[in-house]
């Protein structure tokens, strides 16, 4: 991404409380404190790095309220309210300038079946595949060898990355993102066991994105045994996520890389994953729960809780656990002090001499 | 799927032992208890769900023998031995009657290279791209954006769904099913540290997939250092699931999601992998060896055992110390208090007023 | 991979210190100890082996200095510094006679923008889409189904595999090779949330891969919210890894198999990660730490740290811990006697008969 700015053009796009200092430099790139050179952008969007704005090199920087530094020579600081959020109407700005819109129609390289209905404004990129009875809508980009099965729905202005494949029978809505390489509609995972080995139950349903999802590189969604496996609206899904057959996800969640949820499972509206969280099938877990990294769900978890730890206890309680966990060697030397003191006391009773 | 079916229709599928109550709708879904609505057919499938069948609106539930409920007006219970295996066979007839047949040949827009073999009964779809000296059996399907390396063999009835790559060298059975951007393999992890930086070992071995072998959507396996990295007969794997070099798994194993095995590991038949479990290179899982969600295992485990936790212990002894950790605020408390009652005791044997 | 040597070409390759015994037989394959059948070449690479020696029906063992053991008949075993190291000079010899170089050229059934650049020494396989802006250095190959976003830079001599995804702006260096199905440059995962729902962070930057990194199959790397996300030169990263937008990982580092790193995280030089490590955001991860399997990472890491469980904790720590938890009801016990005690002690102190 180019960017040029002059300090001037960046206050006006983030509206600054106030101003202190001023620099002559073009702003050129953007830069974490630490790494920022002149010519740079910089934020302080974390309280924990608040030292690190009186060392930075950039030129010019994005506070809060609450910072009281000053700036060196040819630097500026901008006071915002929220300098993350400052700094995102920035990147948008900045987005916005150098997109390549999608070009609408199908690429010659591309295999569209004959049955298959494709709006006039949607385009299909480079070597992908749709087949028959899918439907693809209005604005809705496909990226490059992107696979769409038959009777798939692709909402308005939806964009599916190079290499997505969508299953048969899926249906996803409008102004959804799907990142390179995710898997949506796959077969659940289900076997029964006959005389020694697993049969498979068939996997008859299908998937539901609904609108304004967002789901990361390399993820893969199971389609139903039967009904839906649903992922609500709003809901964002990092890379490398697995979510099961029948799982149903509600609105406004954010389930981060690598998080698995087992068939059957439901998670209310506003829940949050952290990474690497597993979660086991039939279960459900309450609206605005959030779960922290490697947590292990084996049980319902009640709306509002904050839970972590294999198996999960409430956060505050695994905390502690976790901090008394570290005293065990010392606790194991208390009690050993007290059996040895204990035994002194019981043999003194019978003679003071021991 | 479209299904459509009067409830004597499934009364021929099912072969019910009883029926309870009769309904005149025509069943067109199929549903949870709790989300099933007039039309559907619900099940009982797990003894949690019971007290959701009295409230169910579905119009037809296989119950199994010892449900002693009455049915609703306008709805039939079924009584069935198992009423997931009945719905299996239900889901079974749906699927037969909905799948639309690979097209046998190969796409026009497939690269097939000169010296591969294709059988007169497969189907590569388009795009697909099979690489010189590879062998594809009978009725095998490539359904789109498949890579199939050089000398690569795909044996008669397996099918790869859209964009599973297929490394040079390796050797698929009969009547596999590989998902969505698997990846069949790839070079083993190894590197010898050499001079503070990391050399490559080369990975010469192959990979050998047998039989009736199910592999998830994402999923990675590696081929082998030397020799063969090899999944025997009959063994599901799960998405996103990690093998590596010279791994060897039994026949009829279950590897759930995200589950990762290091390499040279061996897994006897039988055995049974649950989500997100962890497991070191050069050990030996026994026979029927059965490990719950997110377990680590650092070492050989003996046949027939069920273990859990990081590092893996025997599943009550884990279930026990989960239960125990718990109660470490509370132990300390005691331990503290005894300390104490100690001191009292011992100070009271030379000082009655301390 | 096909072979076929004699016991001394065998020797003219790993150059032994002594040998014991000799065989007549022709070498045609390489397998583990347990495994090989006379014909294959084995080798002693780990101690724990050490008894499978005397066992193996291997016609030619690579052993240490240290092994005493003698032949059996028709039977050499050849003395090597490094076994392993000695094998991995063999099986670079088989690889380099077996490997089909890629051909220079573009697939016909590529589709290259105009406007990229590609060198007249790289190769370009079949169905690969390498957008405008974008520059292909000598001799770098893309194997099959690649897509390489608009103004991507791919270094001299570097190798992508099939289904390889790489976002627009990402920079990939020198003998770079990047496994099947790999996604490099994928929007970060950020978002704010605004008035009950998430808005997306606009994620503007790129995407660094230096000189001599391996990336396994399905690993995904997202790209930078502003800045790089950087990937050190010789870093290894195994597969379905998950690092997250403007992590900085420095030189020389192993990822093993589904660690996961999230946004901002910095990793020095020579730092090892277990399978299933999962480390938080905006924290550092000091020079040639070790982190084990399942390792959680919730705080800066000081160099050279060995560290092991979650919350990590020092490996030694973590151990005993690991050893004292499993002792927890032994533990429960003995406070229950020691309370019991005391309360004997104690009320004897007034009534001898309690």
């Amino acid at each position: 991404m180019q960017l040029t700015f002059s300090s001037d053009e960046i206050a006006a796009i983030v509206q600054p409380r106030a101003t202190r200092g001023a620099t002559t430099v073009t702003i050129r790139g953007i830069s974490a404190l630490r790494t920022a050179r002149p010519g740079d952008l910089s934020f302080l969007g974390m309280a924990k790095y608040k030292a690190d704005v009186a060392a930075t090199q950039a030129s010019l920087v994005l506070i809060p309220p609450d910072y009281a530094g000053e700036p060196k020579a040819n630097q500026v600081l901008m006071v915002v309210d929220q300098p993350s959020a400052a700094l995102a109407r920035l990147c948008s700005r900045i987005e916005l300038a150098s997109r390549v819109p999608a070009v609408a129609g199908v690429h010659p390289s591309a295999v569209v079946a004959a049955g298959a209905s494709v709006a006039a404004s949607a385009s299909i990129g480079p070597l992908c595949v749709v087949e028959a009875g899918a439907r693809i809508g209005e604005r809705a980009a496909l990226q490059a060898g992107v696979y769409v099965g038959r009777d798939v729905v692709i909402g308005d202005d939806s964009e599916l990355f190079a290499g997505v494949r969508v299953y048969a029978g899926s249906e996803i809505g409008r102004r959804v993102r799907i990142h390179a390489n995710a898997v949506v509609g796959s077969d659940g995972f289900g076997y029964e066991f006959v005389k020694g080995h697993y049969e498979k139950v068939p996997q008859i349903g299908k998937t539901l994105i609904e609108d304004d999802v967002e789901i990361g590189a390399g993820t893969t969604i199971d389609r139903a045994r039967f009904g839906s496996t649903v992922v609500g609206e709003g809901t964002k899904i990092d890379n490398l996520v697995q979510i099961g057959h029948n799982v149903v996800i509600g609105r406004h969640c954010i389930l981060c890389s690598q998080a698995g949820i087992s068939g059957s499972t439901v998670l209310e509206d506003y829940v949050v994953l952290a990474g690497q969280v597993g979660v086991v099938g039939h279960i459900t877990i309450g609206r605005g729960v959030k779960a922290g990294g490697q947590t292990g769900i084996a049980a319902d978890v009640a709306p509002g809780s904050s839970i972590n730890g294999t198996p999960s206890l409430p956060l505050m309680l695994d905390q502690r656990i976790s901090i008394l966990k570290q005293r065990l060697p010392e606790l194991f030397h208390r009690v050993d002090a007290l059996e040895k003191q204990i035994r002194g006391l019981s043999g003194g009773g019978t003679s003071g001499t021991a």
